[in-house]
């Protein structure tokens, strides 16, 4: 069949809210380790999906999964060993205090729950986040996300400037300076919920600000954060589904390279390496006070096929030392991208971690105009075009997006890194 | 491992809100066909689990799932022809009007965005349920239990009085008198709201009244409420969940079976027979009318894997003649179970289709006093030692619950005929 054919039959079945990347639908049809394969049989160096990140088809990902669905599945009403296995080995990756899990499928879920634990906890109804922040699509979730109007305007909800050392109200400033304006920015938004006579249950915070274009943060910012939330009587949630599974590099999450202590963490995308499974990984104490009030069962969540899985992926990033690989490929890939960053003054600016970065692309780099998402669009098309898969993202939607499996290697940021010059060169 | 062993690690690794079935836990190793075998090798014939509808561990399904895990995983974000393969095998199955899908991984998270697109396309907030209705555990999806008060009290939900025959308001009286009566209990939830200043937006309605005790509302009382939904500006939403996919034998949905078009269907737990799949089927009117509001994506919703796996099992269920058999092996169940009715006066009442069922279960069969929670947990501890595993439900959490996967033959129903026949014996 051909895409245009497929294309159309999928328009037809499929509701017009589904999108697609690219100028023209990319029909995807084999994946093995970095690389993707399209129906033609061209291949694409995949430098965009995080959620497989010990690569697409893992062999000893997919063997687990198969021998668990040969096996049984079924789930947490009955006892079995495997859900018990994956909540030891999570809990052997955070710091002590966070020792107890929850299992759901989504990240979308795994942060609805952690809003009702906090606020169960807390007794307070307020959140605050960053100003376009994504953490999920059910209803309060979503909500969070104030582009999308469908949700409309809710109470309990402020959001906050994002900690953008580029761009924004406190950028280029000193340091220590930025983090404690920046900072300040939260004082702003709780005492907007205040003024509405609403206190704070929770800040939920990405610590890489993905959608923010990936923000490394000032100083003592994330902590300076922190504090703040629980003088006010809210809890950190840190949504780990972006930053956390060694992400950033040196870290298996985010808050461990600022230091942050979470109330809650929730994990997800990569963990499953696309089979859907999210967890929460919270404190004995704060999972105590919730169980006396409410209760959660989730039909799939920790389930032996979903919890077979997730343990491979744990056990994969250990055994192939993804951990130790992102962080070298990383320091590595960031050298490339600042040569790129010497070489076109249309990027305004490099930011991110480990295998995890964001090209802050401007039409004109003194007024930092931001590039439109109609241009990156087409940089991303190009890229395509020159066998080479990225994305794109941020408040402006201007930022080109890097965040490969973590199996990349070097020859691969090197792969990468030439098919960006052979881009941005023709853009003058 | 013992069975304490595991226990104790499970209390120490997952939160306290997790709890199982029975008053010692099972430990379940291995699923095949209806039968699940624990970590002595005992077996169990599983009457109670309807998400393996097709059986534990399905050759065809498990063959599916790996053959696709080990080709590609990735997200609808590029094209790929399963996910179109599933939409349109769906569509098949539905009325001509309902052929747009839109793929979520829970029942939950379809749920959450039928109530979203209810509220975009009506412009309205408010929603009816029958009390005691379970549609989730989302924040807003979980606050439709009222059950669970860690949610609150929302200013936009309503619930309303179950249909049941057997015990309520209107129970015992002629067939046409209970729909009219029982159908104007949803006029008193939508007078509630509009003085409120609430206008409605949807009527969540799960047509097996699974949480209800598994009720069949008398006369046309699902066509009377539908009217009265739309009427008052609201759309009818379907939730399918339980009663779709062959349960109640005769049609592939609960809807059918009262003539009933909804607006919008949610599908989910033997969709993907353990694999976390569930989806939203609309007309493409609503669909297209949500996407010039809002966009939707789900990372892992319509991926290559989940669509394959749930293209197997309605292939599964086609192939194998599953309708057909949950209607016949559904009615000599029924047949069976009305003896047991005629034997122990403390069934109170058989309520129920094809392959669901429940039996209230009464301490005294004229005041209709239903039996405790820790009756009927007894009881079904009691099946479980003679090697059937059931469940139990309703309002009163007293009714049996019988829902064993759709390919029950009717040997299995003489196998769990004569376990109750034996436990409930020695109930007296």
């Amino acid at each position: 069949m051909t895409n245009d054919a497929l294309w159309q039959r999928r328009k037809n079945a499929l509701s017009p809210t589904y999108a697609h990347f690219y100028d023209e639908p990319l029909n995807v049809v084999k994946g093995d380790g970095v690389w993707l394969y399209d129906e033609t049989g061209s291949k694409y160096l995949d430098c965009y999906n995080n959620v497989v990140s010990v690569g697409h088809c893992n062999p000893t990902v997919v063997k687990a999964l198969c021998d668990q669905a040969s096996t049984l599945n079924t789930h947490t009403r009955y006892i079995h060993e495997n859900v018990v296995v994956l909540a030891e080995k999570l809990a052997a990756k955070f710091p002590e205090k966070l020792d107890t899990c929850i299992f759901v499928c989504t990240g979308t879920e795994a942060n609805d729950l952690a809003l009702q634990m906090a606020r169960c906890v807390s007794g307070n109804k307020g959140v605050i986040v960053t100003d376009a922040a994504y953490h999920g699509n059910s209803t309060v979730i979503g909500a969070m996300d104030q582009r999308r109007k469908n949700f409309g305007q809710f109470d309990w909800l402020e959001t906050f400037e994002p900690p953008n050392t580029y761009r924004g109200p406190h950028a280029g400033k000193d340091e220590g300076e930025m983090a404690s304006l920046y900072a300040s920015e939260v004082d702003k938004a709780i005492a907007k919920l205040a003024g509405k006579g609403i206190s704070l249950a929770a800040a939920m915070l990405d610590l890489s600000f993905d959608s923010n274009g990936i923000l490394i943060p000032p100083g003592d910012y994330a902590n300076l954060v922190a504090d703040k939330v629980r003088a006010a009587g809210g809890l950190v949630i840190c949504d780990e589904v972006q930053a956390g599974y060694c992400r950033l590099g040196e870290y298996w999450w985010g808050f461990e390279r600022y230091g942050v202590m979470p109330d809650i963490v929730t994990i997800g995308k990569p963990m499953g390496a696309g089979h859907p499974v999210a967890a929460i990984v919270t404190t004995r104490e704060i999972a105590r006070k919730f169980s006396e009030i409410d209760r959660y069962f989730n039909t799939f969540g920790g389930n032996p096929v979903s919890a077979a899985v997730a343990a491979a992926v744990i056990d994969e990033i250990d055994d192939r030392k993804l951990l130790e690989n992102a962080t070298d490929v990383g320091t590595y890939l960031q050298a490339g991208l600042e040569k790129l960053a010497g070489k076109y003054s249309f990027i305004g600016n490099i930011q991110g971690a480990g295998l995890f970065w964001g090209l802050d692309l401007v039409s004109d780099p003194v007024s930092k105009t931001p590039m439109s998402d109609r241009e990156l669009r087409h940089i991303t098309t190009l890229l395509k075009d020159e066998g080479v898969l990225m994305g794109y993202t941020g408040r402006y939607n201007n930022c080109l997006k890097i965040r490969p499996p973590l199996i990349f290697s070097k020859e691969n940021a090197d792969q990468a890194l030439s098919a960006m010059d052979r881009v941005f060169r023709t853009l003058g």
